[in-house]
């Protein structure tokens, strides 16, 4: 599958889709939550952030590469999008122009598509945030691109330091942006919610002041690893 | 004109203003609009940032060039405003010292200016929002500045990657910062008007459901550059 | 006492802490006024960000260094921790992992601690809003860690470009973070006091319009250095 | 394939390696010619900059999963490792420790490994040189490592922006490091080749002072899409 | 003529072109005296870097805008080039990708270019050192561009933080990059060559031992600023 | 002694200097393996780099604190310089001005000073590899600077993410930046020597074709975290 990523000028219609149920669990559990659910692995670089505030999306997703200053690409992927669905957008080589705006927001907005995940700019915030269609993105610009040169759209895409298949499920909120992926989703769904139940007696028993250190037995570890305590700075000095 | 970009110790009185009603009306196009309508020009750098969200400013340029470290020229500039002008200003080399704080800003406002956008730090952060005094920064930071070196004010301006002559538009919102040049002030706000206008209707029909690559028939043109259309992954690897 | 920083594997249990009534005046005077107070010194990188907007904190500093990617340090770090302590870290070797969620927020919050300042990441980042637990920070990541390698609590720490002691008195707000040394914390307050009632007296004189140029007395000092007035850009041209 | 990567704890002994001859001849044709021959794409990110100038290596690639500040699976990716090999390493959260140094590269040496490929840092670069080891690296940086938590060999591993499969082929020379699937190993060099062998010919037209408007009859294209040539700047500004 | 800044779509045939002496001579004063010699106006931004060492180059400026990820304007520029001019390129807006390579190269040595100056990348880095052929860039990148969109050619162009006028005079060695007004052309090789010959005293009186703080008279006047001068750290701690 | 950090208008005029044999082994022994015979601390950001390629350094630290774009402490700091000597300087907020070129170069020279490590920008860069005067810095830059306010000569410094004292003893090679301090030069030289004896013994097993995972016993303790090896990656997927 690997031999299609980066691959130019393609359409796929039909990818996989998860169980509505399951997307909208996760993306409750939230994006630390899933993250350490399978094994620490799938986040998006950091340098994805929200350009909202408080919001919390998951959903299937449609993959969509696009060349450098050349937003062609997102009118043929919104075509393919069905409600639930979110955008997954990379260009090939990297760009921070405004590939998307409030237009595209309203079209896919039409389609019930819940967001968009892009490693370049967006321009028009201030109406993308009060039309509530989330996004994040490398950054925001107002530079405007042109429709000339194809991308490709629903093959395996490198976005964002991540390898996303058409169909993963994608869970972003203010933390970030992590994938699961499409036959995974079960299984991490599980686990995740069974690491989301125990932090909730954790956090029961840290409010009320008990230590991590007791609660997890940490203390002989950190002996037998060497840890000394000092009553004073003074007393190293000594 | 060029020769005065840089040019240290001078001060200029006079500089032109355009219409205020036309300041104004680009004010309300915003950044992204009025850059498409002039051809894709006069972004500044998408490093500049507001300091707050939501605000939208527009208004003549009264340009700083300022030493690295030295906010001195600002005192100078101040006896320079006109309600509804915005100070723009860079430093002579990059600095992200916090060149301009709540003091400053209480004196601009006193004066009726606009706003402030800088090619490097500010401070009293959550004073300048308070006041509602609007900023745009390449960064917010605390450190302090010195009165040793003079600048200029109102000469023709190198600030985040645009040229700013005396007396150009600047319009600044959540998506940045661009300038138009003062004798284009006239045709810019026509034709941003115009292309407003003609994308009001694009937003209604996009958002009834109908197609970018139907409205703008793209189709044809996609198909004559290669793009086609497969069903499914599995049928690419096969 | 530098030979100190770096040393690992050990804790401080005692450290002085300020007078509570001078730490919260510091608080109110803000960074950038107690910065100027203490000669400009002190400021940590301008890369730290607060998580949050329009929150202040104060209060002394418990320090803790952690190797990269590994939190095991804050579960220590704790225990030591008095009401309106501040937790500064740094990781031994630049990491933007997110090294504390929310978790270790009630933790520390069931202590009485003020806030955390960390030269690193921090996940649930919606949560500790939420909690109304304040955070300065480089990184938003939801990128877990593992508790596999001691660091140090409360010995001297290199974090954002400043040398912090453990029982230094740290003050952030919009602007940013500063620290101020134990044993300084009286006089600085005195200064930034006066500075800032200074600074009020301006504030009235600049709104009503006066200029800081005749305030300040600068014109004569300017005109020494060779600043000249011209009337319009064309005079410099001819 | 794609969930296997980020899985932790594994080492794969056996991996496809492909023809050595073919291997050759791609680093001959160097890092650009190979990345335009597959259709632009495998193209490591820029910010990996090789330690020395006028190297250039071609070989199969050993995957090395790595945590932050843990370099203990390089020790286990060397017994994996043949003659004419190449180690391609990533962190599995953004680190630029110096994870390699002289040790590791005698022990590759024997082993007769060609070069290390790296997103992170390498110390002992002086060194390095003077032995011939050939390393393309984030960052050189002397910070040590620890040898504490597991990562994996040989699996799919994200590496500076591209997906790296065990067996696939990398090149690197000045311009940077570039993939080749195993299963295209074969055509991209045909292709490749015969792009070399056209471009030696349109240099030598090129170097004789033929214009590249006229080889590649690029005039008529240029006046369809809109340029129009005038005699001086004067004439615009009329 | 600022309103030219960023136009699309024109090429201009004939600019200015300054004395080859004086050329020769600034080349040979450097980069780092012409920016004194003019007030310490004109240097490019620090981020565009020689991709050899030791080279030095002056040349008239033949300007190309070029949009993100498309180097068609290349072709159009070499027609316009005469020997002894040297190509300034940026981009519409930041793009790192590989705009040039030894075929390029080629076309423009066989017309008499000194060399290129790119806010953007290029490729095949070690040809072009081998050939002769001196480039500044921001990037070394392998990556492709295509020939779609049109810029401009020898329009006034924003690159790398200054404004550069087709005809100014280009200086560029190892501290990077200075541009100088095509009509200072004379004033400012003067300046500077008094400067050099000035620094080549100051040079033998340093060589032979003595001070600066008494060649230059500064004792008085940093006893004035309030310099005083301790005997031992000790001294300031008591 | 960190109440003395960023104080401004102080020169210190004698500080303590190790003994001459021990700072020359130490500068044998080389940035990493002295960096990890001090429990890995004292490393400067790898931000500071070697303007050089494949010298070597160490000497007693002369520490200078420079405002932004002002270098007038240099010629102060020149005259507290003797043989031997390497001065490091920081601005007191971040500032990429080539502070330092050949004239201070020559000056230094005379007076026996061995380098300059600098977190800020030096220009002459061609002069100073041809002079052989050594030199790690931020960035190489022609951006002058004035001599208008005053820092500190031989006060603690934070330099590049480290605290220098002066008398510390700082190295400098390929790798970068470390610091000794000066109390503990000569364990510091005992243990890296050490070291590097027994990294000489496994260097000869290494290259013998003998493994780490044998040489370091790694074997048993990799399985007990859980380490298994496969056959291949279809052993995986099943």
């Amino acid at each position: 599958m690997s031999a299609l990523v980066g691959k130019q000028g393609v359409v796929v219609r039909n990818i996989p889709r998860a169980d509505e149920a399951l997307i909208k669990q996760l993306g409750k559990l939230g994006v630390a939550t899933v993250h350490e659910a399978q094994g620490r692995k799938g986040l998006f670089s950091s340098a994805i952030r929200p350009i909202q505030q408080g919001a919390s999306i998951s959903g299937t997703a449609v993959t969509v590469m696009v060349p450098p200053g050349d937003n062609w690409m997102f009118h043929v992927a919104v075509e393919q999008c069905r409600p639930g669905d979110i955008l997954v957008v990379a260009p090939s080589s990297p760009c921070t122009d405004g590939y998307f705006g409030d237009l595209l927001a309203t079209s896919l907005q039409a389609r019930g598509v819940a967001g968009l995940i892009i490693d370049a700019g967006v321009r028009d915030s201030h109406t993308l945030r009060q039309m509530g269609f989330h996004v994040w993105s490398r950054a925001i610009s107002a530079q405007g691109t042109v429709k000339e040169v194809l991308g490709s759209v629903n093959l395996p895409l490198l976005c964002a330091s991540q390898l996303i298949n058409p169909g993963d499920v994608v869970i972003a909120d203010d933390d970030g942006v992590v994938v699961v992926r499409h036959d995974e989703v079960e299984p991490v769904a599980a686990t995740a919610q069974k690491r989301a139940d125990l932090e909730e007696q954790k956090r029961l028993r840290l409010a009320s002041g008990e230590l991590g250190l007791d609660i997890y037995n940490m203390r002989q570890r950190l002996a037998d690893k060497g840890l000394h305590y000092v009553d004073s700075l003074a007393e190293l000095e000594a």
